[in-house]
């Protein structure tokens, strides 16, 4: 089968491509697997170390899923299983209301229907977030049963996009899937335009050495997924039985509550054990950023996810050795 | 000012067209009304009936909201207010998905494009449905404070239409509001494609002598609101001051709690005051239609919306002696 991965020249896309790269096969019922012949990235550009390390069986498609024309040559018949995360961030989403339109609701319904044309086999897993919640009467604590209350237009298209996905698969158009994913940690690189971009920051910087601007309180509460477990998560979530999801394709992810002032002792924790010197963490309160950070969900309810075998981390401090271990050392 | 109604041809937007060349004003602030000059109703079609009755300063304009061009030249410049009725049906919708999502969803993009080219003081009303909800642990009676998810691809575009809405509004493109529709009793004329068809059937057919096939069980619940009540409600929300919906634009509107059983005893009552001789009622339970049916809530709870000034039915008889004076003696 040939699977798609939208979004892989970012880092989740990416990271799931590589782990797909190894895995070889998903499991789409107990005991079978089903082997990948190719796998399909896509992406409005990748940078050269998104493009590195894969073997030949791997291709790739720089092409915007905004445009929508070039998705129904990319989604081909052989196709089973489709990874979509490419969308424009909630920063960039809130400075350019069209675009964020286009990218990531008109860019949606065109790879649903890509995938329609295939067939109600195919499986589609759409990357959708807490943003999808806020404004009056959030409660601190998010589950699978909270109304659907975005304060951004990026929170607005994940909100639509978790609503065609149940449609298309209520009709039997395709077999989808919706993970709402909590603050993920630690992404390498740089600071992006997502409000969230200070959870890794605060760990990558400091580990770099860099000095790193805390636009928070220490005092805020974080829901956070690491990396390995949100690209393990997607895949299981792939691979689960539809029957298992209700009517409802929609889950929100586990995630583990941490104040900042925790993640910064577990950082001080790793660093002293492995030697590292890290670079300072300055406090720099940033009002526009607190205010969108304090309207955010601070936990996640789960049990749904977790019934499904998808898992929260075991320690921050694992997420820390993790990252250490993958990026660190490049 | 202009205000523009869409769906104007149907029932709802007819009768809030005729309320308003009525009372030729909205009251925009307290103790201010701004005058009617021209009223716009647009439809895909106009039957002879809906054209009937209306002064000069009512102009149609006979286009579909699903094709998009024509609406910029419609929402002219002096449009201060629009309400949003045009919609595919529930039962249409299930039927061609295409369709309900092109006039829907395309034809509210198309409308809320054409409003934010007006500019950010135009107000707009968008006729918003319980269908919004069902599902995985719906709770019977909903709320202003309840998960979106819909069962049907008609409730999947009006919570996709309540979640545009609600994002044109805070960044200030448009003024915009929803109303989230109860079952609408009585629409006079003839049962339509919504399963909701026989709660209008159950009272119109008996009173003009015809029988009534009634398709779901008597003991069923049902949330219903009067039609002259919904017009007034409409009204209402498109006049009250936006500060009062806070960060949700979408409000449930107020409805009652009725068995089928009882809607059979009032409609009894009425017709021996009236002395009018019912058709009759035949029990023809239909399979697809309970279950649909039996899928939605049974009562909202409306505290925001009364909040607001909006209002349910003083009674199921007083909506039957409307419908009498209103639509018997035609």
């Amino acid at each position: 089968m040939n699977v798609v991965i939208t979004g892989a020249g970012g880092f989740l896309g990416n990271q799931i491509a590589r782990e797909l790269s190894k895995r070889r096969a998903l499991r789409f019922s107990p005991g079978t697997s089903k082997f990948i012949n190719s796998l399909t990235l896509i992406d409005k550009t990748f940078g050269p170390a998104a493009k590195t390390g894969f073997a030949p069986f791997v291709s790739f498609a720089e092409t915007d899923v905004g445009e929508g024309d070039s998705l129904r040559s990319l989604i081909r018949p052989d196709t089973s299983a489709v990874f979509h995360l490419a969308a424009m961030v909630s920063g960039d989403g809130e400075k350019n209301f069209d675009g964020c339109m286009q990218t990531n609701l008109d860019g949606t319904r065109a790879l649903l229907e890509a995938c329609r044309a295939i067939g109600p086999q195919l499986r589609l897993v759409f990357a959708s977030s807490l943003a999808v919640f806020g404004g009056r009467n959030m409660p601190a604590v998010v589950s699978d049963d909270t109304k659907l209350l975005p304060q951004t237009t990026y929170g607005v298209t994940k909100a639509i996009g978790e609503l065609l996905i149940n449609d298309y698969s209520r009709r039997g158009f395709i077999d989808g899937r919706a993970a709402r994913l909590p603050t993920i940690f630690i992404r390498p690189g740089h600071p992006n335009a997502a409000a969230s971009s200070f959870a890794s920051s605060l760990f990558r910087e400091p580990l770099a050495g860099a000095q790193c601007r805390l636009p928070v309180l220490r005092s805020q509460a974080v829901p956070l997924l690491g990396y390995r477990r949100v690209v393990d998560n997607l895949i299981t979530l792939m691979e689960c039985d539809s029957a298992e999801l209700g009517d409802d394709r929609v889950v929100t992810l586990p995630s583990t509550r941490y104040l900042v002032t925790d993640m910064i002792a577990s950082l001080n924790r790793v660093a002293d054990r492995k030697n590292i010197r890290l670079g300072p963490i300055l406090d720099q309160p940033d009002k526009s950023i607190i205010k969108i950070v304090e309207g955010w969900p601070v936990g996640t309810e789960a049990s749904r996810a977790k019934a499904l075998g998808l898992k929260a981390d075991d320690s921050v401090e694992q997420v820390i050795e993790d990252y250490c271990a993958d990026f660190l050392t490049l």
